[in-house]
């Protein structure tokens, strides 16, 4: 039965599963190092006079280096990787980055980057001992222009709080992550964040107007500008937006805000088979057209696991698919007509199986909550293999059924994602960690995806997991290039090492 | 009065101005070293075996040596630069101009790559004896995907001809420009150039989802990937978007095209003061919200200029300035419903003094038409500087009262442009040009731009025109850091050169 309900909605706040599944410090990961035989790299190694120095520039507060205090910034969300660095530094200023930068790059001393450490390919913890740089005390808004709708932020700035922040000036930030109160906006934009909406408000290479980076030698490179349109020399900002910290940390970020929407509405609905999902896309992209503003989809096994991990109630009843459908329109009345005959037209097809349609508050976040908190499912009872890649819309699903076949019981392997960007992620759930089960699934999942021409991350980046699989979506020639920029702009490697680029280009 | 008049079109097409004011030999502006006092660089100079040599490569019919086929490529679309090349070099692939630069590095001999040749700084035709490298002839569409809308085809493919290719699969190329008829996707890449539509469908860096470059040593960098989402390693194509052809040449592109509206409209209104134009704006964002795909704004002179120029008519009487507002929507019902009422609204609070609203294809290509004819307005009848800057909406228009006040007649100045950008272009009309009058304008212009944190080149770039004046909208670091980035890319500095870097950065 489709229930229509609709009310205007101005401010829409979700829960956040990432606060729920917080690292708990009762279990702790195997050294990263140890774990995925790396070696470490030339740097220089810490010492006392390293950090009275480091005193000297932050106040002593905010120089951690008691082993408890510093355990929380060296493991991942995911409980994945795990580092050694002895050492959280928390700057509140561009020119305390800068100092602390310039310092490093002279001794060789290895930073790493790190904003809401909600990242899945352990780009945001050390590997070995460099030092934690850490964004969380960046974090004021430097001002709003509500009628161009330019943010200016530092990079410490919780995604969440800026959504909120902007939602009362009637605009919404342009991009929306289940991690959202957690992660930080120089997180996203060095990471090129994607989300639930890219599908309507673009990626952050489109969204993001302007940023300030400190480069490895503590050279504050400034491009924060506002302006929708500047054709002044090279997009400088593009270099830092998904390199992951390693050609220069993100320090502020300008990002334009679309206007908020004046009418919101949230379709959930059951679907029988992948082939109809992707029919109700079609259909979706034709009659809801400029409103569509996320397509998402989940398998049975990604629902029932979150609804199992989470205890958590299915609007609708089980079906073997499931499709998440938003719509941002500033005609509440126009949207509602769309919607219907969306939904009709869906029904007599065939497509869709059973469904709710709302535009109530309350429910719209119950249904977000189970679509964000799929990520979060089975991370207790035991290791999930996260993977995130992009695939051509007709082989969306097959992986799925690739790796189904390949992995029996007790494995479970459960598929959902973005469709409208061609993005599905792939969970692969086992009781615990092992070697062998890696082996068989790496590079195997990287090639299939390979021959089909996706790509191996779609949005959750390289970070320390996949540089030695790059080469499945990278370019020979392009890996050279990368290798080149980061001499050019980092020759002592000190930011971010053992991340992103792989150590030989094959 | 106000006609409302609505029809569902699918395939709209336009007159090219570019087309229409060709320059003519018959007029050959002053060399452009002479003009602007620029000395040669330390480059090779070509000789019959270099000639030889790129015949070898490519046929001998594309390899033009004759003063009287190397003329047109030699000189700009305004008629103000002009460039002494002797040789012009017609490739058909990427293999051919990989040859052709791995050779020219190593000789040092000087490039300037060539698209349709539409600028307007200069960038595109040489300034000494650069060899111009054509795209004219590498225009074959490779390949598109209806469903994700990913187009993929060579550097030198026509933008009007790609957009009537990608129509008839029921989509629209994401930007659209008065030279569609003549400028090429290289060379739109290789400007970021941003165009009518940006507010809707935003800019290059969101809509480019790969594309090949060549090196100036030959290398070709393979970034060609069609996919929406792809976070594997650093976003190296941003780094040949908007560079000009100084880091590389755009071989093939892959862009993203948005599906065909079914539903557009076109509104064209008179108002009463700039005040006004901002208010309809405004209301246009809040009334039109995500239909609204173009809003430009032109004032009675550059009206004037155009009608006169070019013997049209204009569809309502005489105002103090015009409005151009376009609506891209999946549903003719309630596109019309929300132009009603915007309309209404608009002459209710005296925005709108008077209008006519349209969805029939001639009367929309009749007022477009007019739009797009005003950048050659007064090229005929004397000589326009072109001013391209962004600036705050409420600073918008000031800079050409200012400009008003500075010149007196005979100098005419006319503003009009992308209100939804905060993108204005200025033309300053003087009967002849001189140096006196340049002096009176540059850097006087920039400073005032600068003032307001504007920038001096919105979307025509920096080219030959600008590198002296960029200072005012990039910061010493971002000029630096483009220094550095020139130096690892094109060490001995042969592509492009004279152009977007300043000799000293100050």
């Amino acid at each position: 039965m489709i229930k229509l309900i609709t009310i205007l909605t101005s401010n829409v706040k979700r829960i956040n599963v990432f606060s729920q599944a917080k690292y708990s410090t009762t279990f702790l990961p195997q050294f990263s190092s140890e774990k995925y035989d790396v070696k470490r790299k030339k740097f220089g190694v810490l010492n006392s006079t390293d950090v009275d120095y480091f005193k000297s520039v932050l106040s002593e507060d905010r120089v951690l280096t008691e082993e408890s205090d510093v355990l929380p910034f060296n493991i991942d969300w995911i409980k994945n990787c795990r580092g050694q660095s002895q050492l959280v530094l928390k700057p509140k200023t561009t020119e305390e980055v800068s100092q602390i930068l310039s310092y490093c790059n002279e001794k060789h001393l290895a930073i790493c980057p790190q904003g809401g450490n909600t990242g899945l390919v352990g780009g945001s913890v050390p590997v070995f001992d460099e030092i934690v740089l850490n964004f969380g005390l960046m974090n004021n808004i430097i001002s709003l222009d509500d009628i161009s709708g330019a943010l200016v932020c530092e990079a410490g700035c919780v995604l969440e709080n800026l959504d909120n922040y902007v939602r009362d000036h009637n605009l919404i930030m342009p991009l929306d992550l289940g991690a959202k109160g957690s992660c930080q906006i120089g997180g996203n934009v060095s990471t090129n964040a994607g989300g639930l909406r890219l599908l309507r408000y673009g990626n952050l290479h489109g969204s993001v107007l302007g940023l300030e980076a400190v480069k490895a030698d503590g050279t504050v490179v400034n491009c924060l500008r506002t302006l929708k349109k500047d054709n002044t020399g090279y997009h400088l900002k593009h270099l830092f937006i998904g390199s992951e910290g390693t050609l220069g940390v993100v320090t502020k970020v300008a990002i334009h805000c679309p206007v908020l929407p004046k009418s919101v509405s949230l379709g959930y609905f059951g679907v029988e088979s992948f082939e109809n999902v992707l029919k109700l896309y079609q259909n979706a992209k034709s009659s809801l057209g400029e409103i569509l503003s996320a397509f998402e989809m989940a398998d049975n096994d990604s629902i029932s696991a979150t609804l199992d991990s989470f205890k958590l109630a299915n609007p609708i009843a089980e079906y073997p698919f499931y499709v998440l459908l938003e719509t941002h329109g500033s005609n509440e009345a126009h949207d509602n007509e769309k919607l219907s005959r969306f939904l009709t037209q869906g029904m007599e097809r065939g497509l869709i199986l059973d469904g709710t349609v709302t535009s109530e508050l309350t429910k719209m976040k119950n249904i977000w909550h189970i679509r964000e908190s799929i990520a979060g499912a089975g991370l207790a009872g035991g290791y999930v293999f996260k993977y995130d890649v992009s695939l051509p819309l007709s082989r969306y699903y097959a992986l799925v059924h690739t790796l189904r076949e390949r992995f029996s019981h007790p494995a479970r392997v459960y598929g959902y994602g973005h469709v409208g960007d061609g993005n599905i992620h792939i969970n692969v759930i086992v009781p615990e960690y092992s070697k062998e089960i890696t082996a068989k699934l790496e590079p195997f999942i990287f090639e299939e995806v390979a021959k089909v021409g996706g790509s191996i991350s779609a949005e959750h980046g390289i970070g320390f997991r996949k540089p030695q699989f790059i080469h499945y979506s990278k370019d020979k020639t392009a890996l050279n290039l990368m290798k080149d920029l980061k001499k050019s702009m980092d020759p002592n490697g000190i930011l971010n090492p053992y991340k992103v680029l792989p150590d030989v280009v094959t």
